[in-house]
């Protein structure tokens, strides 16, 4: 009896399986696929049989790179507007004041979000998940957070959701009505996270968020406030992840470890004491070098505590209009490199299994095993250090996405 | 008479046609080309009769914006090897020893590149300019600087030069024999300055250098040894530019501007005075955000005093292998921003019309002026500003180079 042949197999290539704790380096590997996933992946020597035999396509890549297909596990690409005015007059010396009456600030972007039409959101944010992308990206997370009322945060999540189909990219969502107190609720910050809080249960059933975020910091919301949702949202069931100690210390990461969040992300701040509740929850720490370098901060988060402690640590883009208008992972992980001297080993784990378990998807997604998503990102590099070590230069060969290829 | 008929119209636009101190903006413009040349510019409502009595071929861009096509006017793309396993190796904490063990530093660029094959070096660079082309540039200029002997020097230029016969680019080439001291002069870089400064009159005959560039810096060469290698060179009638000032201050930009030369790059510990001089002498500052980013540089150059004393700014890649591995000039725009407080008007200007001048080709590029090059970017953005604040995207929507639409 005959097996049946697998869809594809790529062959002369070499693989970071993300199989251990580095990058699961095989070289001279071959990896297949049917259907959507991961059949085989090994040494190319411990093939059955010759390619021909075992495949109905076969990808012959001359010493390419196979990683699996990138995840940017922290992004707000569906927003209105832009906040390029903002930063053309800030360059130019403007005043706070002439800032703010020109519309700056994250309210121009709440209020542009409530003003556009789904179709609007959806187009702006087809864009930005196209530049992802033509990176490598399979999976991205898309958070709500500048609608900041019930209809618009659903109007925001409604398009994050929509973006899987009209692009072979997979969408994981967070609710993050917790982002800033909208103005209707002008220094009533407990008022708002009750009203937040309320409309949970609904959330759930709508079936529109995977997650629920949150900002604990001295602009957004209090370690009560978020503390108070958290408990609510946990009871339903929701997985949990916090914006910390980005700006400051308030024991964000440390709140988020005691309640099993998935993620804490920022983290500039964090102390040690919250690093080490961070390992022994098991949550991600986020890294987000975008936001520092946009932001020209000075505090860099503490790497090393999370590398003593073995805090898996990812590293996602940010992207948002305010504080990190970055459409590109790849240039992310060259951030996390060269401004917070990550390793090119972590950079590379930071977007892909840590990613997917910031996600809570590394089930399915981050590496390249057995039983896995077909999602793999095959590269002309002549090692994986590669993509972190350019400065804007994008060496993805091909795309593929759940067993099908996207971009060649 | 009719008039002949033009090749192409753009309509439905806004132009930075850089004509004035500003961006020369031109909201609801048009522009035309013949041939390899622009041949009519100006606000629409200006055309002299309808569009389709005027061109051959009509575009209506809906509102995009068109600037000159981008000018990368500082780069080492041609080159052999990458230093990647260094990067990989210093971020994993190796010590300098074991870097210089496993072969670091610029000497393992000289080494890769003496060793590559003319066809080597181009596949490499071509990779190199496409990804620059890819962002809207349409001139390059190409450094030599890792043969440092005469035929490893040629042998760089001639693969300069060939880059325009495989992509519609222009390339204007620096002869960079004095970038550092070669193993074989160790300690003698007197010595090694005759060396080159004795095949600058063969150089001249065989074409090859657009200028004669410089390292003037405690680490290569000192100003009394540029200052001999400028006589050499000016009295060939060589154009003159020096990357100075970058580490410390020996009065590099100062020195270049006394010998009239297109441009000082770098600059970031270039003292007032030497800024004067500049001034002085038309000399163009070429910034270069990439090496400042990449080597993790506190010295930011002085910014506000160009600005003060009215030297053009330029803004490039430095594609390099050991300090800028930068592919992209739109991030160096952002960077030139984000990290060196420059307007996105300073960014623009400094890619197309203050790149020019840095490159002597003023006349013919960096501008949408009637008689220049076509040459025009088309961007799908809502203003200028955009290409300085986005990290890693890439609005590009049509390039033209020449007359010729090369990505579309
Ligand atoms: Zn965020
Ligand atoms: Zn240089």
């Amino acid at each position: 009896m005959e097996q049946d042949m697998w869809d594809s197999l790529w062959i002369n290539c070499h693989l970071c399986t993300l199989q251990d704790d580095g990058l699961g380096i095989i070289k001279d590997g071959a990896i297949a696929c049917q259907g959507e996933k991961i059949i085989w992946v090994g040494p190319f020597s411990e093939l059955k049989a010759s390619p021909e035999k075992l495949a109905k396509e076969i990808y012959d890549l001359n010493g390419s790179w196979i990683t699996p297909g990138l995840i940017d596990c922290h992004t707000h690409i569906v927003h209105g507007g832009d906040r390029i005015e903002e930063f053309n007059l800030r360059l130019e010396g403007a005043s706070y004041e002439e800032i703010a009456r020109a519309g700056g600030g994250i309210r121009s972007t709440v209020k542009a979000t409530r003003e556009a039409s789904e179709a609007e959101l959806l187009a702006a944010a087809l864009k930005r998940a196209t530049a992802l992308q033509s990176e490598g990206v399979t999976v991205i997370e898309v958070k709500s957070g500048y609608g900041l009322n019930w209809e618009n945060e659903c109007k925001q999540l409604k398009v994050a959701r929509e973006i899987e189909n009209h692009l072979p990219i997979k969408v994981q969502t967070s609710y993050l009505a917790a982002h800033t107190i909208p103005e209707e609720f002008h220094g009533n910050g407990d008022g708002y996270i009750d009203s937040v809080i309320e409309k949970l249960s609904e959330l759930k059933e709508l079936g529109l968020a995977d997650a629920i975020d949150g900002f604990c910091e001295g602009i957004a919301f209090n370690p009560e406030q978020i503390e108070k949702l958290f408990k609510s949202a946990q009871k339903l069931g929701f997985n949990l992840k916090l914006h910390a100690d980005q700006l400051s210390d308030l024991g964000g990461a440390g709140l988020a470890a005691r309640y099993g969040a998935l993620s804490a992300d920022h983290l500039e701040y964090s102390s040690e004491q919250s690093v080490k509740a961070m390992a022994q929850a098991g949550s991600v720490a986020v890294i987000l070098p975008g936001a520092f370098y946009f932001l020209k901060e000075t505090q860099v988060p503490p790497i090393a505590a999370f590398r003593e402690h073995g805090v898996p640590m990812a590293v996602a883009t940010d992207m948002n209009p305010g504080s990190s208008p970055c459409c590109s992972l790849l240039m992310s992980m060259n951030m996390a490199c060269t401004l917070f001297r990550m390793t090119p080993t972590e950079a590379l784990r930071g977007v892909t299994l840590n990613a997917a378990k910031a996600l809570g998807i590394s089930d399915t997604h981050g590496s390249l095993e057995v039983g896995k998503s077909a999602d793999l990102a095959i590269w002309d590099i002549s090692s994986p250090a590669a993509l972190s070590y350019y400065i804007g230069y994008n060496p993805l060969q091909q795309l593929v996405q759940a067993g099908k290829t996207i971009v060649q």
